[in-house]
């Protein structure tokens, strides 16, 4: 399993994937579901994948080939509108050569990508690409993107993220987000790879890849489980419940 | 959508169920997602269901009819094992005369119930019974079941309840397993029914419907998310982030 999110903000973005994907029972391994394609001064481009490994890593390849031998490719067209359709173009032929073959297998052909950046003088853009190879763009409304085991994630997300928040506190948000996600699903694990891009600088200001050993990230996650227990513990106990006798109730001598 | 969650503690069993069907785009009304079967004394049974209204009603019918036709039935059966059989055989039953008439219109036909409680001077027992009919029972490592949308609600439950938690704060936990579903997926709605069990006792202790007006939910609710902000805010920022310089960045002067 996959988890992946990518914020769109004022200040700039964020992007984080986890590493560990599963071919199988018993064939369990990492690889980056984070791919950068970046030329300083003139385009920051990050893309998240999650599905199908074959089927994500050959679209993100022929993208980069076709980066060498086509006239429109990731580098020369001049909007990120324009590199979400080729992205979604190379999924398509990915997935037009492949599926038939996955398919009589009942193989999963699916991939889901989150692609953002930023080119010479246009706003930081955010797209989600289907696996059909159509995309989305965030919006103010909905400032971010997740593929993969999205649930367990959202709802940190959604009470903490705006557009105006501060990238630091971003990052903060979005491994408190993947927290959630990995003690819930063990198959979603860690390293993380986390980015961030300031908009308007066209290079990649920070790229950290976290490991179990990673003082920070074991430091959120043992206070935000003491913390949300405290909350916990600090709510009163249902007056109704009171009323009907059984509150702190003990099993009566019975069995 | 549905959401249906049932605990089984050391001191009882806890049973919540919302209350919102959705049955096609506009067709959006309340319907009791939990049904209750009780003999005073002698039985007390509790099923919560989830899935397609028309099968999981009809099974529940079914299994209440046959109460009144058949020799081996809800209320003459000697153990929650055999009730669970029995719903069983009833969801097969309705799917078996129903079903190949929705698959023909691609309707889902899959239901799913949890069914718990005691009889006599059995333990209370605690089913999850599957969308095919068969079902599992719940144990002290996993002493909960949730069917319909499950992944919001559970990292609380994960996080508080054991065997040994008190009926009060169980109760208090679903409640916000329910604000945290409610607040993710706008499909599950209020009111919620809420019934309490305690061991032994072969009478439904407490039973309580939660609608929007419910002054505790809404104290949980809103003391439950400023708390999470608070530890939110409370956490520190990365210092890997501090030392790259864009702690609290601003968006420099750009476009």
């Amino acid at each position: 399993m996959t988890y992946c999110v990518a914020l769109k903000l004022n200040a700039g973005l964020v992007f984080a994937s986890d590493s560990r994907t599963n071919a199988g029972i018993d064939q369990i391994a990492c690889f980056k579901k984070m791919r950068s394609f970046i030329k300083e001064g003139d385009r920051v481009i990050m893309i998240l994948s999650s599905g199908n490994l074959s089927i994500t890593q050959n679209a993100i390849n022929l993208l980069e080939q076709k980066g060498r031998r086509e006239a429109r490719n990731i580098w020369t067209v001049d909007s990120m509108f324009d590199v979400a359709q080729l992205l979604g173009e190379c999924l398509r032929e990915v997935r037009k050569q492949d599926g038939v073959f996955l398919a009589q297998n009942n193989v999963d052909a699916s991939a889901n990508f989150i692609i953002g950046g930023q080119i010479q003088t246009e706003d930081t853009r955010l797209f989600m690409v289907y696996a059909e190879g159509n995309f989305i763009e965030a919006g103010a409304e909905t400032p971010y993107f997740q593929i993969g085991e999205t649930k367990y994630g959202k709802p940190i997300i959604d009470r903490v993220i705006t557009p105006q928040t501060p990238l630091s506190e971003a990052v903060k948000c979005v491994l408190v987000s993947f927290d959630s996600t990995m003690r819930s699903n063990l198959s979603v694990g860690l390293p993380i790879d986390i980015a961030c891009y300031s908009q308007g600088g066209l290079r990649l200001d920070f790229e950290q890849h976290i490991t179990q050993d990673d003082p920070y990230f074991s430091q959120i996650s043992r206070r935000w489980s003491d913390g949300l227990k405290g909350v916990f513990a600090s709510l009163p106990n249902p007056e109704w419940l009171t009323d009907a006798g059984l509150n702190n109730h003990l099993p009566p001598d019975y069995s």
